[in-house]
């Protein structure tokens, strides 16, 4: 992309209202804009990285086995009121009366509807197991939405169910769906901690969340320091082998971390050496539910067994906070210059600066190099306005793209550009070809 | 994909309150369910076309350099109580309150949020011209909704906006939005003819409609039996050409084509022929817009003028109504049998059905074929469930995949399998190998 022809309205101001970084870096990167409490609108950067979030997980479901559908944003209160949950739910939920008087509401979560369609159309245990999921934009009428999109209103969450034959399969999922977790978040550069959490208005008795360590995060956290050292890696699971899964759940929980929810002082200290205790805050990425025949039960959703019995089908419900990753991403990543992308996520490979725009040299390598990473697949993010050097590094520290390549006639008499990455600040000269080799290189396994 | 793993919930009986052939069929092949009225889940094999579809819009939008962001679904009430259309838009909006009594509205189209978007963050022709498009989900409160997606209340639909100094530039953007719109459709393998149309709460002038022939479609439609004759083909356009999109526009639009709201008899029987006078039904999946400064001016959208005065912009608005496209295709593309995908747009690639599940000579070839084809770049959809033959290819009719290999052990014993295209019903046997070369090759240009 040719930033002269792009759409990237960056701000100079630091907005007054916002209290995190995530927050003010995004509205000055120009990647959100709030249009309502908690309602935003993502910018032209700030979407090319929601759909990176979005294409990561997607990848990772499927990889896992799991299958994607796509439920409405609405949805009709009858549903909830089988369930129970129409008058539990309290006013977080949306609720709103049609044109002909009846009541709807915007989903908040979907087990209702997903176990719907589930006794609709399955009827027999030769149809399980089976996991269905969706990336789709919800609604929760937060009272105080803050935070930029880390605790808005509308916000777009993966939410997967689970449905098994016995409560020994459905645990199998729920071990799955932990172990894609972690290789999801690891592959957006996040690391994520399974923590032990209260279930809240999903229900169930078994569930972890999800916590990405940072100072602004919302939770209390309590762990075992030994688990920050755990890395998921490039393993190379069998999502359908039950020992494989257990065994990473065993390796990633069996440590003491939980949520001031669930923290208990004594237990902790009882397990966990005090040179390796640990409080700190996290912020919610993610959480795992297994809660059985909650829903399977109320709303009739069996199957006939190899012996021709009915029963209730044990769920469990899964979901990954899509768009609050980008909030939670920057939290993680960023310095007083601006975002630091990990280069799972960036929304541009790299930027390109020409120092002196209308120099036939340089606007000629700058055109070389923008056509030469395209080649290779890359989408490099080039800066082509007539503006000031120093005005281009504001602009690119700002908006974080991993790598830079700086282009200008000095360095070109001596065939040379220079090759900076964001995160560390060091640079290197080399030729254009070596440059677009290494960016190559770097994107290469991701 | 394997179809013993898949969610795949084909009904053997034709609904009864289905009333055209694409909503009896979506809901047949497992590609629907209502959730109410005018609310539709997509399963899993609907959500793959819904994406294909998708993907198309935004390579062809993006294409034509247009700038993909993502607005949300709810909005503000405020916005439209600015552009005066809060109360002129009727019962079709869906108004909300939230818990703190504030008025918000699940979004019908737009035209005012991008507005407000653009004010806030451009202030000069230097940033002209500029469109910024969306997929996004709408509802518009149908009183009576109907034929499954293709009038239903939450759709999904690409919105684009141009922002323009003068009307001349705007007019540019609104012929490369109908180049690209051409495009586009011919991409999914549709024919869908620009058509004279009213503005409806849209507002403007200059607007054209884009409707599919068939029988089923709502509005009655005039047209010189020329036009259908016309293909965009694979075209090398420059987007930024004012002569090539003036061009395209004058070949597609100069003969007669209006819909029953705009038809003129005398005009029709004056300008063409009449053995080449054509009068039929049409699906409407898709319109332009030029407005002008209908929504600039009472929103104050102004940049600078080059020499300092500040002067509303040009606007326009273009949908594609990306999930009535799926009703709209299958309307085309259908027999007594099922649905019949275009390439373009097929949930998988081929189908492969084992003749005889559990037969080792069959299983393997089938496993072969199904990784080579992957090997390819290719998704098969591979039928290894125990049943019939019969029942095989009635589902694999049903969906409309538009290939199917087909294994079992008398042709393997030649050293064959049979290839068959959906469209014309025609077999060929061939060795493994050759079929998922054909087949490779018929995806190569897709």
């Amino acid at each position: 992309m040719r930033l002269s022809r792009y759409f990237l309205p960056v701000l100079k101001e630091t907005p007054a209202d916002a209290q995190i970084a995530s927050h003010r870096l995004m509205l000055r990167a120009g990647m959100i804009r709030q249009q309502a409490a908690g309602i935003y609108s993502w910018l032209p950067l700030g979407y090319r990285v929601l759909r990176r979030i979005e294409q990561i997980v997607h990848e990772e479901q499927q990889r896992a086995g799991h299958i994607p559908l796509l439920m409405p944003t609405l949805q009709p209160a009858d549903l909830w009121q089988e369930s129970g949950r129409y008058n539990a739910y309290g006013p977080e939920m949306l609720r709103i009366r049609d044109r002909h008087d009846r009541d709807i509401l915007y989903g908040p979560t979907n087990e209702e509807m997903i176990t719907d369609i589930f006794r609709s159309h399955v009827s027999s245990y030769k149809d399980l197991p089976l996991t269905l999921y969706h990336i789709q934009w919800k609604f929760r009428d937060e009272v105080r939405p803050r935070f930029g999109v880390m605790r808005g209103r509308e916000f777009l969450m993966k939410d997967g169910y689970n449905f098994d034959l016995t409560r020994e399969d459905a645990l199998h999922a729920y071990n799955r769906h932990l172990v894609s977790y972690l290789r999801t978040y690891e592959r957006m550069g996040l690391q994520a901690i399974p923590m032990r959490a209260e279930s809240g208005p999903i229900g169930g008795d078994d569930t972890h969340e999800f916590l990405v360590l940072a100072d602004t995060g919302e939770s209390g956290v309590f762990y075992d320091s030994e688990i920050t050292d755990l890395r998921f890696g490039d393993r190379d699971i069998d999502y359908d082998s039950v020992e494989q899964c257990q065994g990473v759940l065993e390796e990633f929980t069996s440590r003491y971390a939980r949520t001031d929810d669930t923290h208990d002082e004594a237990v902790f200290q009882e397990q966990v050496p005090e040179a390796r205790r640990r409080e700190a805050r996290g912020i919610e990425v993610g959480q795992i539910f297994y809660f059985g025949t909650k829903y399977s039960e109320p709303m009739g959703a069996t199957v006939a067994t190899q012996g021709g019995e009915r029963v209730p089908v044990h769920m469990g419900s899964h979901g990954i906070g899509v768009s609050r990753l980008v909030g939670a991403l920057i939290e993680a990543n960023h310095d007083e210059n601006g975002i630091i992308w990990p280069e799972g996520v960036t929304p541009f490979h790299c930027g390109i600066v020409n120092l002196k725009q209308g120099d036939a040299a340089a606007d000629g390598a700058c055109e070389d190099l923008y056509k030469a990473l395209r080649a290779k697949g890359l989408d490099p993010l080039y800066d082509d306005r007539e503006e000031r050097a120093g005005a281009k590094f504001a602009t690119m520290d700002l908006i974080g793209l991993p790598w830079r390549i700086t282009v200008g006639p000095r360095g070109l008499k001596n065939g040379v550009v220079e090759l900076t990455c964001r995160r560390t600040g060091e640079s290197e000269e080399m030729t254009p070809e070596a440059a677009v080799a290494r960016v190559a290189e770097i994107y290469a396994g991701i």
